[in-house]
């Protein structure tokens, strides 16, 4: 009985953390939520170099609370769940565990500069909790197309890298003995893919006149190409778009899953609406 | 007898004021929209410091003139509206105000500099003229497939703004050491913006092989990427314009208002073309 | 008989400069084009001055050849013309005679450096040839797209005007006291416009903090109304399309003129493939 | 008999090497898509110094083993195809010889700078074993669309080219006496390119009040302009999709070809699935 008792508390937990049908569980999603863009405010902050001189005393006060809250957040994921390996070794719970440990690796590895990178992982976390977003709909066209137009775009980007590559190597051989920064090829390429996607900083620009045709070449052809890819996208999009609107009007077999159910065993979490077992591992979601 | 001849005054005062159906009305619209252009281009030729040194007696005389027309305007629209602090505290009231004040403000603060962001301001009320524009039908399309296209567009700029704080953690740690400017994490996602719009100003460009490679995966995703709101956009557009077509063919119940009618009450504007009486407050219109 | 016989010496002429329905219309034609072209790579070379320096007698010659037998080309035209004022007075007339004064104003300003501007101008008599190009079918659709969208592209490109000024005049204020280059509001307006249209050079960038903020918005909002532009001519030119191909299934009295008729009396040249007589003056056209 | 077997070897041969529908030619293809991007990366790292300098018998090793695996295939290829002239002589052919010889050339060229752009001719190679991408089908729209585009892309292109002539000697004049980089017509034709296509490299940029002014119109103009191929390609590219879906639906005529039978004889490659003999010279192709 005793058992029952502390798995439904369990049962409890895992809604409030891994789901976000009932209101404990939204109010934890946005705590969440609030924590981890604060975090990232202030690792972007610490890195103000005047910034980090005046307030270090309250930076570091901060991040070991922040520090704690993960602690205790990374353990009730674990707890809550049967298969804590299964956790632990997802995505997720990697991105969890490297965005917590930062503040206590710093102990061992003194002033460690690149610990930041562990802390700028937290903002992938944030992505789990906007999975949700998905269910808006807004965004499922959107999603829809780019996915119909991934091939299409990988042909096109690929094109596009063997075009600076060739464009790249003529540069490096036409722009030699000039100070104009085409030092390698490399660096040449680099400065191709700068100016067909328009960017053009300016760190590198052609100082021979046969450099600058070169270049006006490239830019036209550029400036031509763009088109490509918004092309692909709109009709992509256009595409989706009618079809969503047909199968509006008549019944649809197709579910739009708008739940955040999660398997407590298996993590899975695209079950439909009415499910009552996991449909991977055939445990029960209530 | 006498109440009802100036009632009769300040309603025609109203008429040429707020609204533009009649031709003093549009007469006074023009005459405003000339006035605030002229003192949109006296504040920009103040601020170009050679033509300040010399003209200074002439661009100190024409402020005072347009103060004094601006504050004439002011008062004239506080006279003649029923309810006169619902526009004081309406949005174009504390508009209105504030591109008056600045050269009275002058006596008391010498020299300010900012001043001179009040009298930017004016430029605002420019739309209130235009506003009229709405009514011409021309951007009535692109509106409306601007605000159908609002969520996704925020959705997207949302998702490239998390992209983009990513990047510049990465590149902060990867440039830093080098003189070429991710001297802070803020600095670096300022930088990721740059690039990723394909603006690309140049004040900070990387300098190490890594950062280049890096820079150039971001370009090649932000080519590819730019695609999304002109699908967007272009969609949306593609299907009010239709939607549009076929209205017009069948007979419709939505009408387009093409008056201007402003209660001389509580300000509301948008009113039916057959419309008698205010359909927020009952005001008569005429 | 003597006076008809020159007419027709006359008309020959005519048909063989104005029009290119013939054989030697043609020839003239491409002939000019050459000789266009030619005189303005003559003018671009003139202005590298390492060449000019070298090669300025054959320079001189060339320019003075070409100076020539455009002056014969001009005399030409206006002999062949029934009403010679009407041509003198014309767009392409002025330009034509623009175009072939400079090397004889050369005698009296001796050196003048702004004489290159008038010879550049020879290149707006290449639309004169290549108006032919417009019965080419080819860019008929797109022009007419062009002209749909103007009104809609117009109020767009005023509203982001509007915008550049407002945020060219808060970029003063915050960035002033900076070394930045925003050193008046007309500056500042056009480092709005250069960063809102994605070229950023780079020649002004915002070195605040806040600036940099600002700028990254307005970079994020240029990213997102980019599309619109696009948007609009994509729906209008999708528009003309289908109603092109709809128009060519079924027989139609709208007639694509292909023929390049030119009155002789009052230069008219939209005339119908089986006219006769001038539509505007009745002037025959044979 | 004896010639019956060896034209059999040759057969294999010229399957495996020229075409991909066997195993055995599929790993020839994948093996030489290796060797060549090998090839290219390591002429790009020879391009940097630094790496250079340390590795230079590794790189020197590595080049003289592609050039004679490269001169293997190339013997190879002329050996199996009936016609070597007509191999030799295509465009493949040539690019083939090309890419082999640099190395050999260096011993009569000593450290010759410009062999490197012949050895970047091997990136040229890769669209020989790309070309059967085309079957995929995924690009098959994009090429066609492509195609129905070009020969509006061009005028567009042309006209674009035109107006960048014209704005750079307006800019030339306008800027002249300042040092802003227009010190030639061809120099600020190129900068109207890099503002036009909004790349934007900030090495030449205007300095005078009325530059920044004629600029900011040049690029308020690209603004709107870079719609144009956009939506010429969008639009082809939907009328393709559809007409394609369409077709899909209906049986049709039209077949895709699949296969990569290469005829021995002339090298032709286009041909029908269910094909004997080539098309073009009546060779077996079995």
């Amino acid at each position: 009985m005793k058992a029952n008792k502390q798995n439904n508390w369990k049962e409890k937990l895992h809604e409030i953390i891994y789901e976000a049908d009932t209101p404990a569980g939204k109010l934890f999603d946005i705590i969440l939520l609030l924590l981890i863009i604060t975090s990232i405010i202030l690792v972007m902050l610490e890195s103000v170099e005047e910034f980090a001189a005046k307030y270090i005393d309250f930076l570091n006060a901060a991040e070991w609370v922040i520090t704690v809250l993960f602690t205790i957040e990374y353990i009730a994921r674990i707890t809550v769940v049967t298969q804590p390996k299964k956790y632990i070794f997802s995505f997720y719970g990697v991105v969890d565990l490297l965005s917590t440990i930062p503040k206590y690796l710093s102990f061992f590895i003194l002033g460690s500069h690149s610990l930041i990178a562990f802390r700028a992982l937290r903002l992938m976390r944030v992505f789990r909790i906007l999975k949700l977003a998905r269910y808006v709909g807004e965004s499922n066209n959107l999603i829809k197309a780019l996915r119909a137009s991934r091939a299409k775009i990988a042909v096109f980007v690929f094109f596009v890298l063997i075009v600076c590559v060739i464009l790249g190597a003529v540069m490096y051989i036409v722009e030699s003995g000039q100070d104009s920064g085409f030092t390698s090829i490399p660096r040449s390429v680099y400065w191709a893919i700068v100016t067909l996607t328009t960017v053009g900083y300016g760190d590198i620009a052609p100082a021979t006149a046969l450099g600058q045709l070169i270049s006006s070449i490239i830019m036209i052809i550029g400036y031509g190409v763009i088109a490509i890819p918004t092309g692909i996208v709109s009709v992509e999009y256009s595409k989706n778009y009618k079809e969503n609107t047909q199968t509006i009007k008549k019944p649809t077999v197709k579910q739009i899953r708008t739940n955040t159910q999660t398997c407590s065993n298996c993590l899975e979490t695209d079950h439909d609406n009415d499910a009552n077992f996991c449909k991977t591992c055939g445990n029960n979601l209530h």
